[in-house]
């Protein structure tokens, strides 16, 4: 028997791409796709590329034993709570349940939450840091795609204590991260040939990246600058991250620092600490995560790229690996695909 | 027990494209993989996106009951005729075997054909065509990239004696079809932005799109003109076919001819009749051809649009199909992935 | 004195590209630009690129002497009949004055046209062909993309009769000539990577083309197929086109067939008959139009190519050209410049 | 009388780059371009984008007024050597006497220099910096593209002394700035959808981009990190630049950053303070840099981002201005062209 599985809100890129992903994974059977706009429609009629998937979608979900939500943010919260009072489990693709503290979403993403007391049961669904939570999770926040690449690649200096608070990430993005929803930014002969970097009064990853750095290092004060681009390609995150070390650590260079990676990460399945300076090209459909550390020996900085697929790692991959986690499959169970290159 | 598999020249698009394909293969395990410029690498040195796949590449090839050779013309002959004089199967991705008549391989290849005796046993490895040959031959030709398409796409309409022999084939192909060989046209800044026609004077996929036509319908002389042209994307080709309906055929138009290529294709694991133009997008990484079939009815002409990854069905994945079929494996087993969108 | 000239919806890609080029004419001073969508703002807050360009967005178009109209067809016509009263000259970017039989407007742009009477008069703006016309006229249709590089590429064939009706257009256009407004073919991440064909049952250009090739032999029935397809770039239209050489034509082969074209192209300012097939990229940012005739021997088609910038040639730099040959300026005045590459 | 120019080693990015903008510039005529691996070519067989340029590439230049030396570094010294004795005023593209240290070379090029006697009377070719040096120069050394982008973000807060020496260089740079030599890195399938770091353990356009900084506060002792990234695109680059504002300094926030830069860079003929984020397509084809500056107010750094084009602003464009300072001609003279958009 597989387990049943819903999407609500199929229609936008991390809802197309669970499907994708889902449809290959051994012990789960896709039943039931939601999403408001195309109520009535195949799914194949709303992404061609799914031809071989016959499902409809409709405008209720569904009996299911676990479901995704792609839906935005403060929707995606009032489809969920009756869900889980159901006794549904829920893998959140969106941010309602990632921030700690109920009072960041009046100011981050302009809505009163509406269910605060859930907040602390949600577990924030990174596999790396969380992953003995998330196996008995009811209710799985699915981290951002920029927090997923930000937080891998800065883990291990900041839980051991090795970096200033003072950090910078700039981070990459390839334009599906902004979505399907049209907008002149991301017509295509707006944003083709053009990098350009946006949110500089803040980016609403910046306090879920904060959160899970402080998480990591009680008592530790990050002063995270985060600056997001959008570059010229449909996937994929690259996010150079900057830190100082402090005196007298990483004494040995980045020999050190390169085995402080490979031990933090040893065993994990989807995270690879690489000899080379990663391309984003290298993850493209994959639940890869790959990092290079490195140390700039002139001036003491730690220079730390990772790269992610930003629809996979930093959206549908990761979701499905939560659900691995929370019903004990396989955590590589229908994920194993190599990337696809060129 | 697996069978054991190899692969000849892997550093090419074509052998990684192979590589990364029979990871995800149930039935069969990649044990050889060969490669001159890159001996004694590590597999993901060569390709970082294959991380995950443990592989050095050898000058020689290891003991395999099948290998697919994606070594250049006239080399791969070379070194596939002692491998089937040992009993191994042979899936050849170059042309060596593709043409019937050795007289056109000093024409079109410059080189004098080295095994001709072998030219009416090897099998045109296109499944839709001759997939009963296939499962007894012990030495498959893959089909060319622009041939896949174009043959696809023409086949209902020749076989059925519906058009005269003036035929377009007009075809739009991303840039790894020029492989990996470094050149002036596929460098990066001179190819994005571009669109180019080439091979005016004759490209060498045009002998087997005229060779498969005239077997498909015996005494019919097609006279083919057939166009390349890059396009910048990595992959995919778009094939737009243009042939005039014989007078008094599919006097019921488009809906009689739709219903044609329905019927000739019904029960094909990797054709799709679509109800609209499709995109190559829609094929990324996946076995698929789409095939769009339309008629112009202020002319008479049929346009018939088809579109696959030219690393998948126009050579990598048809290759596997070809392998499953000489194997008696499930066709699609290795080739069920949902094309990578967007 | 300099010419005032205005733009009538300067918010669209021709507008801004009108802009743009007419911003370094010597003899031309931009004087007023309108935009519904946009009235009061700076052109430079609709167009970052134009931050030089010192000019607000008006609802009501200033007085001028000659004024470019990039309104959308229908919209056009309305906005211009009342300017030609008044005396001002018209090059007109739309449609609503290209096609001179009045019947098609309703056939192919759903409107019945309200000044059938300026049809004869209005000068269809391709001035290979109508130059002495263009001269005197006070209103100019300029010609849409797909037909400038169509006509451009069959008109020394057709003008001689050389060639059967038969004709095929397969055309490739960067995405800009959908224009800026948002939809989801033209939304980058769906757009990008893709190629595919549209309007299969008849483009609104074809009227055009076939209107053009009668007109330039009296007796000539032409048949075209035209099949535009969309690739992932922002400018360039190549369009490969497909006729049969009657026999006892060309009997010299391309060697007669350059000639023809070179003579026929002599002298003109932005045609380039060119020695090797041509890539869209040779003519960004220029009025160029280039072309390479080439017969295959083997079917004894003629397939002539051709490449246009489909902003520039095919909208905005040609409207100047228009606008040069009316006032008498140079034809090359404020389109002098080097196409832009890589 | 023109001036009469010439090109040493036309057949880079860099020089064909400048052939075609110096084809637009009313004061200079080019007649003389060399090109050691192109001798005994037309100048369009190379580049066929150039149609309308009638120049063969010769071996020796013939006489002129000024030179551009395009030449990779170590070899541009050598030739521009004798040319300096000759009298020939000298533009030098490559970084032979950018940096003053001669110590530097043997560390960052691998060379020792040939004429460190030269150095001191080198100018350093940023007219923003150095307009009234470069007025009196006989030889410039034309900046590097990513140090033209940094310095003048970073220039007004390290002039005024508002910076910590801690700064982080963040650039982005298009694919074109790899020159016109092949290589894997810039092979179109590698390249497209791809975004990566290099240069890790330091890039050669760092000590330029220290010495400057250096140079414009005496005592300051910048600790740069300098990370350039590979984004596809072909032209452009962005730089992002962060650094911590001392205490006490731009207490009035954003607004006293911004009026600090519009009166740096008031009057310059090129450098525009842009209200919004900008994109890297918003220069193209043209010498503009467009600078954003901003505060992050919850972490005190500031965020200063930059774009330009690395050809033309970072290349050919300001060698041309350079020129024009040098020969008194109008500072925008032959760089007065929008940018190409979209």
């Amino acid at each position: 028997m597989k387990l049943k599985v819903g999407i609500i809100n199929v229609t936008g890129y991390a809802g197309s791409e669970l499907a994708r992903l889902l449809y290959s994974h051994p012990q789960v059977e896709l039943t039931s796709v939601t999403g408001r706009s195309a109520v009535g429609k195949k799914l194949a009629e709303v992404f061609p590329h799914m031809i071989d998937i016959k499902l409809n979608i409709t405008e209720e979900l569904g009996k299911v034993d676990l479901v995704f939500s792609a839906m935005p943010h403060k929707a995606s919260a009032e489809v969920i709570l009756p869900l889980i009072k159901q006794g549904v489990k829920v893998v959140d693709i969106s941010a309602d349940f990632r921030l700690k503290d109920a009072q960041e979403y009046p100011v981050w993403y302009d809505f009163v939450h509406p269910a605060p007391e859930l907040l602390p049961e949600a577990v924030y669904g990174l596999p790396e840091f969380y992953r003995s939570k998330i196996a008995a999770a009811r209710l799985v926040a699915n981290p951002g795609c920029y927090p997923t690449g930000a937080l891998l690649a800065l883990a291990p200096v900041v839980k051991e204590g090795l970096v200033y608070p003072d950090i910078i990430v700039d981070s990459k993005s390839g334009v599906s991260g902004a979505g399907r929803t049209l907008s002149l930014t991301t017509h295509y002969s707006e944003a083709t040939d053009n990098v350009s970097a946006y949110a500089l009064k803040g980016h609403r990853h910046l306090p879920e990246i904060v959160q899970e750095l402080k998480a990591l290092s009680p008592g530790f004060a990050p002063a995270v600058t985060f600056v997001p681009h959008l570059v010229p390609t449909a996937r994929g995150i690259l996010s150079s991250c900057y830190a100082r070390a402090k005196e007298g650590k990483l004494a040995k260079g980045e020999a050190e620092l390169r085995k402080l990676y490979k031990d933090f990460y040893k065993g994990e399945p989807f995270v690879r600490i690489v000899d080379q300076p990663p391309g984003t090209k290298q993850t493209w459909g994959s639940n890869l995560c790959l990092i290079y550390p490195s140390l700039d020996s002139r001036t003491g900085k730690l220079v730390i790229v990772s790269c992610i697929d930003n629809l996979v790692k930093g959206a549908a991959g990761q979701a499905i690996q939560n659900m691995n986690i929370m019903f004990s499959f396989p955590e590589k169970a229908g994920l194993e695909v190599i990337p696809l290159y060129p």
